[in-house]
């Protein structure tokens, strides 16, 4: 088992002053995604959380849509260690198209749709998300503090993203830490697809970061209506955002929060 | 031509007040990468030094190596607006093996070589960075508010990643913005690449997030012996650095700074 945290010795320089001191960092690390035995990606990750990831992953990408289109996640059983660990394989229950899955790197498109086509290949199908929950501004705001509090990983490394998801009372349902700001998100979502709690729809996803179009894109396939990030989002994300129906916070921070989509699930009510 | 910078119209709650404001947000955008027609990726980045962006992608990928390798780049001349602006070609001067860009998503490992195929697959061929170049404590502590200050989309968005590069005695020789940390990097050795300036071996180069083991490879295609972060390293940029002799800088704020490899390349001298 991989961990998610590494020591390692490093020389702090304080103003002239250099002292050689050991410290904790983020573990990153490869994982090889497979379907069926083929190799359909190699995310950086912090390990933990594999199988979630994976599923997160491909469902993202709208090949897996709930936990009965698989049948076994497992490491790689061929592998020796260490290897093995960075190595998940996903079988699912019914042919998926792989093709997929390679939109992102090997779009198919000629000159003849040059218009939208780099566009059109990055977006994966997904219908816009209806629920009528709504958060008081006074919730939203209490969010960054309970993330926070239970970000363990991050507190010794300063070097990890977190994802976090809450229900509509506000109570913290699920915390994912990676390097990787989509693999967090992916990781909820996995996890949550792993327990048939699929779509999300009373809840909000938290992101300890930017909110890109891809953050947003993930937080639809999971049905989810309301994504607040404590930076700033992109003009996609925005854009994104409003075509699919999701409210999208952004600087999230103290007393301030700017919605930028679906205002009307953000209520004034006092708590 | 497409903007870094957009205006939007958002809801600003503070407290339990809310109004309706405009407010800028950076530019997310889908640029396909193609070389010699043929599409091989599709990154999400801010418009804006496009031709960099495209040289210096290739460039971290090992297939182009200096302004040589590349006869013409455009953006796709069959395409109409706006679609064209997101489309860029790179026609080289010489037959380049377009399977080293497939590495990413599909690693062509058979389980026979589990063991470290996955690593293996990320990794660039690139030689270990020689430069004897030394830079003092006191100079690295400088750069970030050197950086900040020329960070001109950052200040209005808040949602930018920066790259800057610098020469020994301290001075900005460039910086890129980019929603992506990787494009913010791949712009600047892109232009160095451009004008004929790699190796930058006598440069430091700084990053406004975090370092991961990509961010280390990509310095180290470029030949940079000194990467600084302005947050952590992942364990593998720790490692990456250290077995490709960069000197990793992270934490860089204020009085401080975590020299995580290559100490000798940072002195204690007084400026």
């Amino acid at each position: 088992m991989l961990k998610p945290i590494r020591r390692v010795t490093l020389e702090r320089r304080t103003g002239r002053r250099a002292r050689r001191i050991s410290d904790c960092v983020a573990v990153e690390e490869p994982l090889e995604i497979r379907v069926d035995g083929e190799s359909v990606a190699v995310v950086m990750r912090t390990p933990g959380d594999d199988f979630a990831l994976a599923a997160g992953f491909l469902c993202s990408e709208g090949v897996l849509r709930n936990s009965g289109d698989i049948g076994v996640i497992s490491y790689c059983p061929q592998a020796d260690e260490p290897g093995r660990a960075n190595i998940v394989d996903v079988r699912p229950t019914r042919p998926i198209d792989l093709s997929r899955l390679r939109r992102n790197t090997f779009a198919a498109s000629s000159c003849g749709i040059c218009g939208k086509a780099a566009i059109e290949t990055i977006r994966v199908r997904v219908p816009r998300v209806r629920s009528r929950v709504r958060f008081s501004a006074a919730l939203l705001r209490k969010l960054p503090g309970a993330a926070r509090s239970k970000q363990a990983a991050f507190e010794l490394t300063g070097g990890l993203h977190a994802a976090t998801l809450f229900d509509d009372r506000g109570s913290l349902v699920d915390l994912k830490e990676d390097v990787g700001r989509h693999n967090a998100v992916d990781k909820v979502v996995g996890t949550a697809l792993l327990a048939d709690r699929l779509p999300l729809d009373r809840h909000a996803l938290l992101v300890s970061g930017r909110a890109s179009f891809e953050i947003v894109q993930k937080a639809a396939v999971a049905g989810i209506p309301i994504l607040c990030a404590i930076s700033a989002p992109s003009s996609l994300a925005v854009q994104t955002a409003a075509s699919l129906g999701i409210t999208l916070v952004g600087l999230l921070r103290g007393d301030r929060m700017n919605v930028y989509t679906g205002f009307a699930r953000i209520s004034a009510a006092a708590r």
